[in-house]
């Protein structure tokens, strides 16, 4: 039942307290953050779900799961969270096979969902001008292990997507009204475009923009989460809680 | 690149206000909820995203999306939301090819999204011990096209789940408790739990239980949505706001 | 210690569920709203939380809380909510003895908050341009038994306020950016504005003109409210939630 | 129009950023926080809304307000907040004149705010039984101007409640249920009680008791806030959003 760990997984190494580490089992000795001086080679050939020691410390190995890839990523700039992007996912009808354009990468978090939920067949095509930010979306789906499933290419959506007859284009750049005819060429009919954006400005900006296009079923969703604290003296929400983070706007070529 | 409707596809049929009609392509005349007496085998052969007259009606012909299938099920007692289901599918790590329990089916709402999330491989087993809803589960089910990918078996989650190594476990019945202990035998090593419950009296009992089995990564989360309405006279929430639906309460079994 | 009723009192009349009805003790026959014919002169003499009965139907009578004072008010149009209400009254600093323009009474129940706040020696001079509102907000202001705390008059607060050195101005207009400099010369040294609106287009036209002329500490808060039910099979929030009514941008007069 | 300074009056000292210094004004050198080493009697005969200059730093003297004298409370344990607090205000019915019992001072903060609701002629009777607070609270208040209003009393409130005939009844103690028959017996008919706890559990037995008590009217309400920024880029709600604080249950005694 056990899976064996080969060359280039990518695992995840979890203490005691349930501090987690994930890492690419590449063979060569390097310096890991919260391990220190290691070589993952090690790994090669120990079981998933297995316990091992390095210097002093047991950890389990675990298969990384997606919530795993994306609290790992490492973050330059404000990330699309799992509890905005996974209502992308719903509500842009995105499966397994499909053709996705993502506008503006970042670091990655939200191409590493898009990614995990068009394997093993379906394609990312994200298009991002910066390059510091090509880099660390890069590294970041590499080590989650999503980097075959992804092309990133150095352009601006809003100049041109050469792509047609996508299943979905989405979104996250400070002008995302300047990509919406873009997106409304590239897409099939019955594609879905949506755009992630902080402020209510660029809502407004961007939902008038559809409406000239010709897009169908606009809405602007919020979504907002609270933990719930299960304790000795009874259960009550969460003193701390997430702010802001973005208003998700979604629409869909019919004609 | 225009696909053709084959019998038994799953098609939208959208007006010009956008309302929409979820049919399964089966030849044979019938009753057809807000379309009266109609033949859905008519439709064979026609293309998708092609318009066509039915009385004196005009209607696209759309493949339905994931959103299509969800807001067109039948309803008996209170559906888990994409809102909350999304977010089970992502902390629960669920993606093609995996094998799900189901702790009760209810009206096949959360079934939909799972199936539609393992597919073409995976494996949905939905226990569902009241015939009723099994029946109209099933009806759902092979309304979205997904039920091949689920087995609906008439049985009670809380007395006993028989398939072992499994890689997620979700409960939505009115005592979640007792069904933790056989979730944790069913789960393989790094499986997911999740349990769907309306109120914190449930969710304190059900995150007990989760402790006293060795669960670990326990974390109850509450999701909400507001809309944004994109006016003439300015942007502003919506007046109409989606009241309390459920908490989710998530945990791994690591040992 | 029980008290008499007298002639112009406002009573509350509470059947056994809990139903209430508002009215004014003056003597009259008169069809009153879910009571049927009546003449409430027959209370004078009563004691308050004392039984009575009216046709076959048992009320206890009782003195009107401002909460019942506001849920009895006649609506035209959305009114400001007590949520919002009071906390308008602290941020705006308005208690007993102050003097309080208000633009715009609409039906009148912030003027109702209000008057209830600066009494028994302060002052409410409401500006409201529109007749019928005039005519709303005086008798809800009657039946709440606190017209002598209020002067409505028949003007345009963006076209003027004539009083000087006032505590506060409250604004609820569509267009609050034209009163903001008409409210920085009517307010005291160290006096409050607040103005409330539905859109955030609203919100921002109004706080870069309160940043023009001159205003301190300027914030924009919306305040939301749950009700939790306490229910036999447990507690949770109540499915039926309160939309989006608002947002209070307020500020201070410093210089 | 302008207004002398007098020996015992708060003020607050405002420099150019809005930070403000709530202080009594007393004769004597003291060490005043954020100031240095001052004598507020120096301020005696001066204006309010005038500048003045101490050290090499320009600050206005203002007459505090409400919310000013909340912000400038020392804390000990977390505090009811105004959000909650003008909520308890309103429903409660709490007006010039009132006699209101609370249980438990705490630091103070609901103090004041009640305080601040019943002058000139009221009174808050604040049950405390632990000495740090009583002190804590009396500071507060004398800060606050507000001490002649009320009596702090070293009684624990589920014990006795000696007063009779009082207007409300305002409850934030761990363990509320043992205070509602007190409270029931102390309150005059049509009188309020409400009852301040953070956790659920502690929400449901306070229910429960108000129900066996036959109080009527019974609601709990949790009140949010979120604070609207607008930006050079737009306007978006607060990335910096206040946690759960606390659920308010609500009753009055009828019979």
């Amino acid at each position: 039942m056990s899976k064996t760990i080969r060359e280039n997984d990518s695992v995840v190494l979890m203490d005691g307290k349930g501090n987690r580490i994930l890492l690419t089992v590449e063979s060569g000795i390097k310096k890991v953050k919260d391990l220190g001086v290691y070589d993952p080679g090690d790994l090669i050939g120990a079981n998933y779900y297995q316990q091992i020691t390095i210097g002093n410390k047991k950890f389990m190995i675990m298969a990384p799961s997606i919530s795993d890839k994306i609290t790992a990523i490492e973050r330059k700039a404000q990330i699309i969270l799992p509890k905005d992007g996974m209502f992308i996912i719903f509500y842009c009808d995105i499966k397994s096979g499909d053709k996705v354009i993502e506008g503006g990468a970042g670091s990655g978090a939200l191409t590493i969902l898009l990614a995990n939920s068009v394997r093993p067949k379906g394609k990312i095509i994200s298009y991002e001008k910066r390059d510091e930010f090509i880099k660390i979306a890069k590294k970041n789906l590499i080590r989650a292990g999503l980097n075959e499933h992804v092309n990133i290419v150095k352009k601006d959506v809003t100049e041109n997507i050469k792509e047609k007859n996508v299943d979905a284009v989405i979104l996250d750049i400070p002008n995302p009204w300047d990509a919406i005819d873009n997106a409304f060429c590239a897409l099939k009919s019955g594609g879905h475009v949506a755009s992630y954006s902080p402020t209510v400005n660029q809502v407004e900006k961007t939902v008038k923009k559809m409406r000239e296009c010709g897009f169908s079923g606009i809405k602007t969703l919020e979504t907002l989460q609270r933990e719930m604290v299960v304790g000795e003296r009874g259960v009550r929400p969460s003193f701390n809680v997430l702010g802001h983070t973005g208003y998700v706007s979604f629409a869909r070529k019919v004609s």
